[in-house]
């Protein structure tokens, strides 16, 4: 065989044997396979095996000399495209100010929102590209992102336009996500920003083409579950998955609708019930948890990854990157799933490679190591699981190899 | 003025200005001042002022950008020296195991005892070396290192020359701390123990003229405050300065022990009473907090940082390196001094360089960009310092700049 790249001697978290398309979870120990090299032909993996069993050529080999090597992280929750930045909020946090109290005083999202509405396509993806630069640097080899900082039909379409713009500036999967109903614009109420999202924005989304779900912040004070529930509805009418912004800051039984109409997501669910955990199990929902939100909300309570894992419920990882959190790393996201969220280093491995494809439909291209599949696989500093999340900041990622081509290290 | 480098064009956080030897605390800008440079020759800062005043010539000049140049931070809490790691134990923490229940089994603390007491000299400055680059490269200029994994009096002298060894091997101040009191040792108890630091080991530590403090480990279950009372009163017999593990696991009474001993600082302080504040703020004790330690604990419960800053407590801040929270990086330590204590940007880095530098008895030397200090300083990649900690886990350094060499970036 002719490889244009040979990673050798390596400790290679497979991923390979994981039930497909959502496993409740992995006790397993990720496909951990010492000793294994993984061949690259082109963008594609060419071969994935023992060492010794390599006979083949490689134009280039890369000596991992024993280094973890896994499959490149894919971020399943993003709010990568936006115009502006909320650094000054800090001093608000500081002050004790609540997420929602903040919005109400005109800040949070209202200010991400007037300075996106007024940014044209070019102008939000080249913001954007340096981020996306950022997570690729330290891992993400594939992201969701979403709408929902225009909140209105031509500023929501440019959003989405953006990530294909970004996709195609790096070569890189980014799946799009609409979220109109991310807030209620200042301008109207959430009754009626429900109808336009369903009467006027999601026709013009599907004719678009680019979005693959559909996402609803459910919450107190914003949208209600009905509402969401009525956005559901439209959006299977026009061909998107769901996803959902669920149960975050008071329960609001998100986590049951996500699981009554079949979205493939729910994500934060600081406030699951017990009703809503059993209802994501017999549903199969993923459990999407994004351990640096309560950090930057300055409200550090966290979602019950373990009760989640134990009735069954498969879990992502995700950094929720937006301007209130604007968390690039993928690495650190798995070490506090496992130091704040309960986590095992193989069930925050799987939650961030294979689970988070599974949640993005990407499982026959992405998540796990195996021929034929996208070449997105990262080399790191450190020799197995235990050492990956050992030092909780440590960016472990030492190469990046995405679509085939080494792009950091 | 002829220097060696420039530090051109950059928003400086000189940190000049504030009190010696232990500020309350900054509320202050700590000192910024937008568009100076700073002159180094030689080891030393040779100018620091308004990048138009600048009249000399440079060797080399880097243009800064606008962007953020801090001191380099000053880490005044670690254990940097030993042998073997404990990243196995995660496995333990995660079926719900506390700090001392796995100490109970013979693990945590005795696990690295076991294997530090076997190291030579060279051994355990040959293992320490990668993490004290590490913590170099993302900015650390200076820290203090304890002994405490030895616990015979032949391994904690030999720990204390493997510090001496770093500093040398760095040309980096290693500030060096006798913690014999760290644990008892399996062989013997608590009081017996305290007689052999008091009676064999601190005399031999002051001959050995390395060490400039004495700390204990004063908790429920492994240090008295009689007894720490008892070696601290020795500890000055010896010319040594005095540091206290105090208030982490249960309210013992340490922070009122270190301000009636005299101590610079009280380190961790979870459990500090009103009246611990209260006798802190009396008599000019430094906070030294460490908020990675119940994330690797996995206790989420943090220090009161805001309310000793409130009641007139200076505050530092520090990595806790150890095998049991191998953190390193002191810009994570500073982002999570505001998320998870409630410092703000400017005390967060006060704590990191200034009051880290004070708590060392480095002030003279090092933590603030003043003409003929020690040129230790960083270029970030960031603009101030709301964006130093707007993103939870980004390492914002570029440069470092180590006694007048760049030594990263």
């Amino acid at each position: 065989m002719q490889a244009d790249l040979l990673i050798h001697n390596a400790n290679v978290a497979t991923l390979q044997g994981l039930a497909a398309p959502r496993p409740a979870d992995a006790a397993s120990d990720a496909g951990l396979r010492p000793d294994w090299s993984v061949a690259v032909s082109g963008h594609r993996i060419a071969w994935v095996g023992p060492s010794e069993e390599w006979d083949g050529n490689a134009e280039r080999t890369l000596d991992a000399d024993g280094a973890l090597v896994t499959p490149g992280y894919v971020d399943p929750h993003s709010h990568l495209v936006y115009a502006g930045d909320r650094a000054f909020e800090l001093a608000l946090k500081l002050q004790g100010k609540s997420y929602l109290e903040i919005l109400e005083a005109g800040g949070g999202i209202r200010h991400t929102v007037e300075r996106t509405r007024e940014a044209t396509v070019s102008e939000l993806a080249e913001a954007a590209l340096p981020r996306l630069k950022r997570m690729r640097a330290q891992g993400t080899t594939a992201t969701e992102a979403k709408s929902g900082y225009g909140l209105t039909t031509e500023s929501e379409l440019r959003m989405l336009e953006a990530n294909a713009v970004l996709a195609d500036a790096l070569d890189l999967p980014v799946v799009s996500t609409f979220l109109g109903a991310h807030a209620v614009p200042p301008e109207t109420d959430a009754q009626a920003f429900t109808d336009v999202v369903i009467d006027e924005m999601l026709p013009k989304v599907e004719a678009q083409g680019i979005a693959r779900y559909c996402d609803v912040f459910v919450e107190e004070g914003v949208f209600s579950v009905a509402q969401g529930e009525a956005i559901f509805d439209a959006a299977k009418r026009h061909g998107l998955g769901l996803r959902l912004h669920a149960d975050e800051i008071v329960n609001t039984g998100g986590a049951e609708l996500a699981a009554r109409a079949g979205a493939v997501s729910a994500d934060h669910l600081l406030r699951v019930s017990d009703e809503g955990i059993e209802a994501m199990a017999g549903a199969g929902t993923i459990a999407t948890l994004l351990p640096t939100v309560p950090l930057t909300l300055m409200q550090p309570q966290w979602a019950p990854g373990r009760r989640l894992l134990e009735a069954g419920v498969p879990v992502a990882l995700a950094t929720d990157h937006n301007p209130n959190n604007p968390v690039t790393s993928m690495t650190l996201v798995a070490q506090l799933g496992c130091f704040l969220l309960g986590l095992s280093p193989t069930q925050a491995l799987t939650a961030a490679t294979w689970n988070a494809a599974c949640s993005l439909g990407l499982e026959s291209e992405l998540g796990s190591l195996e021929a034929g599949k996208r070449a997105d696989l990262l080399i790191h500093a450190v020799p197995d699981l235990d050492h990956w999340v050992y030092e909780p900041g440590r960016q472990t990622v030492e190469t990046v190899v995405s679509g085939g081509r080494v792009v950091a290290g």
